[in-house]
Order: C-alpha cells, then structure tokens, then sequence
C-alpha cells in the first residue's frame, strides 16, 4: 500500500523527532514557559519579521481555530468564512460551541473575495434592524484553502483592506502554510501574512511535527490574559515543551519551508503523473493537495494499493479523491502509484 | 400616523387585558404552577386535539427557539433551518448562543422542501468523514414564514416523512400560527400540525398577547426537567400567571382563531388596497404580513403619515417593505392608507 | 387561606395595572424603542440622581443576572458571590450557563463582608499559580439578600473600596430593592447605590410588577451594543412597551417607594404578630421578608390556612419558614393570621 | 538545580519515546483510529480486567475532565467535588466554560466523603424548592488527589453506593494514578477502580507520557457520537497515533505500573529525607507529591538549587511547597537534595 490519503499520515520529520529525544531528559518548567518555546518564539518571529509579534503555540487545529476566534470576538460578533471554509464545514461545530455563529458567504475554489465579504458588510449596516442580527466581527480565510487553492498577494491585500474598513480582525487558518509559502509561483510571503492579517498560524501537524499550531498575534491584538483563556478551554498542554522544541527545530535552518518545498515538488510529479495519463482535475492547485475526479469502477481497482482521501462526490458515477503529499513521501511512492494506475488503466 | 410595521405595536387584545384584570388580585402561585396555566394548558390540548401533548409557556419567541432547539439537540447535533429562517438570520446568533449550529439549507420564500432537506441528510451521510461535521439533529421550520408564507399539508407531511426517515424531530415556529391556521385557502390545521411536528409554538405575542409562547411538546418529546432548563436559561418568569391567565383568554371561546382570522381579512383589504393601484408585491403572501416593492422615493413621500417595516434592500431605486396587520388595525386605519397612498401618487 | 408564600403572588399593583389599560391601544415601536420605556428611563435616572446613567429594562431576575454578569466579565473572569447569593443557589446554574463561573466566598446571613472579598483577592493574587484559576471579575450582593438582610453604608461603602481596588465592577441584585429602601432604620439611599455599585437593578417583579427588571448602569459601564447581546440571550421582548410603561407607572409619584413602604410596615406587623407570641425567629430581617422557625407538626396544623414558603430545614423537628408581604397584603390578612396562630397555638 | 517541582518536568519516559521513534516513519490513519490505538485500549482493557469496557484518549487532563463531564453531565445537572477538586480550583473555570457549575462539598484532605456527599443530595431532594437549583448528576474525585492523599477501598465502595442511590455516574481523575495504584499499603486496584466507578481515566502526562489520558468508560456510559463531541470541543487530535503510541508503550510489560512504583519508592525516600531532618510535613502523603512546611527564609536560602512546587500560604512565615518525584528522579537528585538542605540548616 502507498499512502496519499494526507499529510498527516507518518509521524515527526526525522530532525523535529531528533530534536525531541536530544531534549528529552531535560527538566522543564511547564505550560509554555519552557526554553525551547521562547527560542521557538524568536526563530517564528525573526522569520515573520516583526520582532513584537506574539507567538503562543496549541496543540491542533480545530483547537485553535476556536482559540483564537472566540477569544478574540467581541460579545455580539461572529466570524466569516466560506462555506467550505474548515470552521464551517469540517470541525464539528467547534466555532458554535463557543457559543458563535460562523456567517457564510459566496467562496470560489474555497476563496472568499474581498468583493463578497464588502457587499456582506454593506448589506448587514444597511440593514435597519442589524441589531438583531450576528456582527461580522472578523474575518477566517484559510491559505491554502480546504482546495488547496492560494490567494494572490493582491487578492489578500483587498480582503485585509475591506478588513480594516469594517474593523474586523483578519484571520489566516495556516494549518498548511509551509506549502501555501513554497507552492511555485505564490507572490505572498510570510512578511506579506503578517502585514496584512492580524492573527494568523503556521501548522505544525501538517507540516512535520506530532502536533502543534504557532499562532501569531500581529500588532497587539493578542487577548489579555491569553494563557488563562486557553486554560479554560483545555487547550494548554502541561508539557509545553513538546510544542516548543519540535517550532524550534522546524524554525531552525529553515526546515519548515524546506519541508514545504520538498511536498510542493512531489505534488507537482503526481499532477503531471495523473496529466500525462488523460486525468481530469477538480481543480488546479497549486500546493500539496491535489483532487482528482475518479470513475467509481477505477477507485474500486485501486484502493487496496493506494490510499487517498475521499472529497466529496462528484456526479453519480464519479468521485473527487484528495492526494496528498508531505515530507514522508518518497520517491519510491510516486512510482508505486504510477505503476497502480497503469495496472488499473490496462485492466 | 397610521401604522402597519408589524403586528406587535398595540397591547394585548382587550378580551386579554380585561382577562389580566379580572384576576389581577388573586394569589396564585408562581413559576407556572398556577391555575390559570393549568387550565390554559387544557384548552390548548383540546384545540390541538391530542389530550397527552404537553403544553409550557415562554415569554418570547427568540428564547421559545433557543429553549426548545438547545435542550432537545443532542451534543453533537445541529438544527437545520433555511437560511432566511428567524433563527438563522434574525435572533442574534441566539441558537449558536446555546452552542449548536444552525445549518443552512436552500430555501424558496422562506421555505424548505422536503427534498433539499433529504438531499442534504444523504450527502451527510454519505460523507466518509461526517463524523467530523455537524451531525443533523433537528428541522426547524417556520408557519408562517419571515416572508408570510405558508406550507401546504403535501408540503408538511413530505417534510415530516423526512424527518422521520433521519429520526429528526420537526419542529415548528409558530410565531405567527394564527394567521397561517386563519388564512383563506390553507389546507393545514392545528391538528394536522400535532401530528406532523413533534414540537411547535403557538404564538402569542404577535396575535393579542402582551407577550408569550406556548410551546406543544407531542408524543413525548417534552425534555426531562424541563423546568430546571428552562430557569438555567433565564427564561422562567416568576409570575407565570402573566402567560397562563392570557393564553387562558386567547383559547377561550375561539378568541386565538378569531384574532388570526380578522387580522387576515385586513390584510386581504390591503393587499386589494395595493393590488389596485397597480403595486408590485415582492411575493404572494397568504398571511398578514404583505409585502411591496415600493419606489424609494415614494417611501419617502408617505413615510410621516405611514408606518410600515423596512425588509430588505429590493435594488438601487427600490426597497422591500412589510405591512402587517393584526387585531388592533381599523377600517380607519385602511381609509387612511388608502388616502395617503393617492396623495402620494397624485402628488 | 391567607397567602404570605412570597411577595410575588398576586398580579401587578392596581396603578401599574391601570396604566397598562390605559395605553394599551397606543400603536408602539417595539424592543424597548417606545416612548414610555424613554420616559421610565428619565424617571429611574432622577430617582437615582444622576443623569448620565443608563438604563435597560430586563423582564426577569434570573435572566438579568446572567445577563449582566456575563456581558460584564471577561473571557477569564468569574463572579465572587456569598454561597447563598440568589446566582449561587437559586437559579439553577444559569450563570454557569453562560461559561462562567460563581466563586463561592463566606456570607453571614447572606452578607459578604469587604474583609472576606479582600481577603479571597489577596489569597488570589498571592497564589503563583492563579493564571490557572477563574480570576474574580466582579462582586456580586443582593439587598436585601436572600434572608431579607441588608448591608449598612459603612459594609457598601467597604466592599466598593475593596471592588475599586481590584477593579471588579460591583454589581448589586435589587430584586427586591423597594423593601431595603424603605426599612425602617437603614442608612442607605438610591443615592448611595449608584455610587457605590457599578451596575445594580431595581427589582419590578416583586414589587408590584407583573414581571421587569430596570437595571441601572454606572460611569459608562454598560457592554457595547447592549440590545444585540440581550437578544442573543433571548432576553429581549418584543412589546418593550410592557416594561417601559410598569417602570414608568412605578417611578412617577413615588409608586415604587410607598410599595416598598407599605410592605415594609405590613411586615413589621408581622414581626410583632409572631414575636408577641413567642415563636423564634431564624434571623433578625429588617425588610418584607420573615424568616420564622417552627416546629413541624405546627407547620402541619397551619398549612391548609396560612401559606408560607419553605426555607430550609433547621433541625429534625423544626423547619425555617418564610412570611413575606407585599403592596397586595391587607389588613384582613394580618388578623387571619392572628386567628389561625392562636387557634394552632391552643389546639 | 535539582528539580523536584512536579511530575512532569521532563520528556517522555525513554521506553515511550524510543516507540515514537520506532514507529514515527509509518504511515498511519489519523483521529485515533491507528492500530497503536487499538493495541492500546486492548491492553488497557485487559489490565483493567474488563473486556467490553470502552477506551478514549485524549491529550491532556483539564481537556479530559471538561470532557468527560460535559458529554455525561444532562442539561441540568452540575458535577459534585471537593472544592480542592482540580476542576474546582485549579482548571480556570473549564467545565463552567461548558455550561455547567461545580457544586463544591466540603473536603478532608482534598478528600470527599460518601457521608457528606449523601447529606448533601438528600438536602436537595429533600429542598422543596430544588426544581430551581442545580442537580447533582456525576460525583468529581481524584486518586490521588491533589494532595497526594489516597481513598481506601472501603470509602471507595461508600461514595460508589451512594452514587448508585442517586444515579450519579462516578468519574475518578486519574492523572497521577499511576502513583495511586503503586502506593506502598494501599488496598485499591484498577479493577477495584473499574468496579466503583463508572468512568476514569488513567494519566498519561504525569507518568511518563508527553501528553495523553486514557479515558475508560464502563457499562456502556460512554456517550454516543463521542469522537464528533471530542472535535466540536477542539480536542480530537489529528495524528491520534501519538497518543496510541504512548499508551501502548505504557501498557506493555507492566511499564506505567514500574513508573509509578520507581517514583513511590523514591517519593518514600524524601519522606525519610525530611523526616529525618525534622521538617514538618503539611499532611501525610502515601504518593509521589510530599507537602512540607518550610519556614519562608529557609525557602529562599534553597531556591536557587532546588526547585519546588509552590503550595500554599501556611502562615505569615510559612509555605505549603510540593516535591514530587517521577520516573526521571535519580538517586543524585536526591543526594543533592540531602546535601542542599544540610547545607541550609546549617547556615
């Protein structure tokens, strides 16, 4: 069997697995005050270049997301995103479990624009009875996108703009940020994120690390009493260090974007595996997921060898599969599934 | 002034009031338990003609929904509601409040169909990674809708079939139940909606109540303790008496009904009234609710002389506008719309 | 049968009603916008002496409780509350609800003292692990308490200094402020609260209304965008009219005052009945509400004539009773009780 | 520095870790649904004695018990605890945060008795008025508790009566049981354990894991669609096999027993170290946490070698300080210990 299901398949990068035995009997003041996260805090700021950034790293990425978005909205406010958006669709209603709405509007390939948030803002205050309704306090885009898609520096510029216009904290969801930044051909940086959202994170679990989410907190815009907050919503690991060393190995020598780059160049020889061979696209992604539409029949020949992920349904005879790539994936793994689906295509 | 904005602007119906007064002196105990409710409460089952529903009362509609939805949603489940439903566009986030999520599903004038709602549970489940999302817990409709609208009995019982199939209970908000029982040409009646709804309220506060829902819990689905829920919600009023004499009186000698079909008579009159001026209606509404497009300008011009609810923006020269009647509009009332409407045309 | 069981047992004060009657026809816009809550407010606000209060009127106690305390804490806070505090005990976790916490400090007879508030904040701070630990965000009394007791300036004047030292707001429970106003003897006025507390309401249910809270806002301190948070908790009526038009019935000519004033000396004839005749009672209450302790098989003999609430269990033969009055109790009442005593007393 | 100051100072315990290691290059499916996992809770089973009995992780203890709680607890329910209980005093208010109050009942020792918490439901039953107040609905304990202190079999078995008397599932937070279950004359197994109470969890964090609880439900109390309530609440991680992994090195060849064994003898041994010297203990731990009194200028005379525990204020001149041993305290730790106190008693 050959596993493209996600990237979260195997366990640590070889290094940030090192960096964990090196530590281990080290004894360490818990809860996040540990060395290792204060280096690791350093290395994400120097690499997000504003040295009065905040960083506090979470184990996970639902946990997160409601981290950050219910610590920062105010009472009467919820959040925007795209229906496809993950807070919307894919975490168990963990944003409404804080007691907030998520406000959906029109997405494209898993994008808002800045367009659709502007014309949802201009309708909700042009409404005379806006004060019965949810605010829309703050904005969630994921980058990549649950598509794998990635807005233009241009696209994000606009949507921080209708941010700023409405006083409404923009949120980046990175849960696959290093492949978003490495993806061939992104105009955004991670300077260009920090500049123009005010909290967003760098995904650990996705990118390398057993676990762990660095959120960055752009321009003071951290919660007071952050460290509380977490807390009461069990999210503080009492061995922290095991955030804090595996960001400080994934920030040191640039391995995070290294990691990005080794799965962009993989993802890049599967979509040309399954172009050269007459595959249809869902859609064209830039970054380590690529989905592809599959007849049911030949999804059938091929599971028991390859792994991918299920999509979503595409039409009664056919379905969307996610492949994925990450830093685990070999060299080995492309050719398996080339000769998996040349098997199955003669067949 | 003449005024249509919306059929809670007068007090209660005198019949009502005089039944507030009448027994303004007499010690009755508290928290519901008086008699006024108990016999209420018989009244309402007799109407309903099911002796074994259960009956409660709360004081308003936004907290009847959250009440209702809150305690009978399991922890994982949410409610599914069109996107134009009051409790997804109008109640301030007040189900997300209690921690659930209200799903959207495709809507045509304030409507779902049974067929979006299936087609929804199928893609649900069908889903490999449902376990991850939202599970469908419950179906809200609204009777009439926020576009005064109504279902037909066809229409219910697909819906309910629906529901039954995924064991989701149907519940409905009644809100405005008496103009859509009332409304000429509905085939759907009182008895019919206890036998397709497993929960749903009659409301008071909009047909001659100073304020107050009952709410009809069928075939046992009444929550356990239901009392305590709904005092750790804040919602038990300690003069339970102010919603037992009053629904006491509304059920009294047909006065619900009464109210219900007067109110629709009047908006008959005024949808001629408009009808015949040759005004555009942003829909077909059955109920006391009408809804016109009107010429911005034209707003303007009779907008000191009449009161009627901003909707919703129709396009840049034209907006949607509601005129409602209740118990408390006049024959006075329609001459003077009608005047001003000519002024204004002539003028 | 002669009711004495609370001082919410009969309907609203005949003035209160009256007024009702009188406006009930007036078309009014709804949520608290008509003309009658504006009027109450400017009433509320002189009574209280200062103009720049703010005023919201909230139908209930329980529900203005856990609006207030939870649109007032912050996401790490908690309430400070005497064990007895109607929030700790007697509203069935609806603080709670909200995801806040009640922290529990000594009370005596219902009373916090500024000593054990210091003291709880001191031993908080104190503590080097106290950011793992609801932090007190504000103090929470009632006056009178739930054992009908009440603090002196001096106590008040004590517990705001040690609120403004650690910056909680004070919030104090006025559902039955009428009676603490009114005892004969305490040395604190309307005044005084407003200057001493943060936020504080002036109960309406339990003195004379038939349900409404005025809660008064001090220095700026009411949250923003008050009415959408309300509405999220399901809080806010849609006829606002029915509270604006009580409070502004209540506060014009001193309504408010002579209720709690008569009460007060129909309880004070009360104290004598019991007391002239040898019965113990359970605390010395200076307000509408008697605390009384009886042996059980004397409960037993009264109970088909007299109501009363129960209190507590004070020992295996005796149980702790309460008597209250209100502007509905009546001479009759009094002299009934009297006979049913002294009839108990000689069988 | 010597370091004394918890249980979970360093790393992992290395037979855990080198598991890690071994099968970090396997790709594994993810949300705990591995086959580490499975292994895990099979072994879990077998050392708990119960076949059908149900095994959940989860990564950290304050997650767990929030956990636990809110999916078990009904929608009028609180949970019983000491107010020494962790989730009372030191989780910053994470099962409020839920929705629910935490009923605090007087405690010996951070110890409840089932005397006391049967006075305590029979008051409430036995309250008229308790339709108003918070249920009891699941009883809180930890073993050890978070003083070290254990519970006897026989008190065990008097608290589980009566949580059947009262239909109260009875949840023990095991976050050190480790050193529960290998305390030197206790009389509780994990079968015992698995008998009284109704669910438990075995911790991992503090004995020898990086993170991770393993929760146990017995006859069947484990709540339905537990992993979507795990996710909505942020705490369903995605590579589940970092805990499956910990847990099955744990339960092989007996390891979480030889932790706990290896720190209770060394726990024995600071006992003797202080016992010997004079100190004062601050109540008698038969676990791996050791309470002493340390007079405060001595405190700071050792701070800069030895690293302890912050308690409690005993007096104005003393401290409650914690040392705690674990599977990392090595004979020289305890040397040095010996060496440091010496040194200051002889200064």
């Amino acid at each position: 069997m050959v596993y493209f299901g996600s990237d979260y398949l195997a366990g640590a990068h070889p290094e940030v697995l090192e960096r964990l035995v090196e530590t281990n009997l080290e004894c360490l003041s818990g809860y996040g005050t540990d060395k290792y996260c204060d280096l690791a805090k350093e290395k994400i700021k120097q690499a997000v270049g504003v040295p009065e950034a905040e960083v506090e790293f979470i184990a996970g990425g639902t946990q997160t997301n409601a981290v950050v978005v219910s610590t920062m909205l105010r009472d009467h406010e919820g959040v925007i995103a795209a229906k496809t958006g993950h807070i919307a669709a894919h975490e168990a209603g963990s944003i409404e479990y804080t007691g907030h709405k998520v406000i959906e509007v029109p997405q494209e390939n898993g994008k808002l624009s800045a367009k659709d948030v502007k014309a949802f803002c201009e309708a909700f205050y042009g409404d005379e009875n806006h004060d019965h309704m949810v605010f829309p306090g703050m904005v969630y885009i994921s980058h990549p996108t649950e598509y794998g898609t990635l807005y233009t520096k241009k696209e994000l510029t606009d949507i921080s703009a209708v941010c700023r216009e409405y006083k409404m904290p923009l949120f980046m969801d990175g849960a696959r940020l290093a492949y978003g930044l490495m993806s061939r051909g992104t105009d955004v940086t991670l300077q260009d994120i920090a500049k123009l959202c005010d909290v967003f994170y760098i995904g650990g679990t996705k990118a390398g690390a057993l676990c762990g989410e660095a959120v960055v907190f752009m321009r003071g815009c951290r919660p007071a009493h952050f460290l509380t907050s977490v807390k009461r919503r069990g999210a503080l690991l009492a061995k922290g260090r095991l955030l804090g060393v595996q960001f400080d190995a994934l920030f040191t020598d640039g391995l995070y974007f290294e990691i990005g780059k080794y799965a962009i160049d993989m993802a890049e020889r599967i979509k040309e595996i399954f172009k050269s061979r007459g595959f249809k696209f869902f859609l064209d992604s830039p970054t380590n997921q690529q989905f592809i539409v599959l007849e049911n029949g030949f999804m059938e020949k091929i599971k028991d060898r390859v792994s991918y992920g299920f999509w979503e349904k595409y039409d009664d005879t056919h379905t969307v599969v996610r492949f994925a790539t990450s830093w685990s994936t070999t060299e080995e793994d492309l050719k398996e599934l080339e000769t998996v689906l040349d098997e199955a295509l003669r067949a």
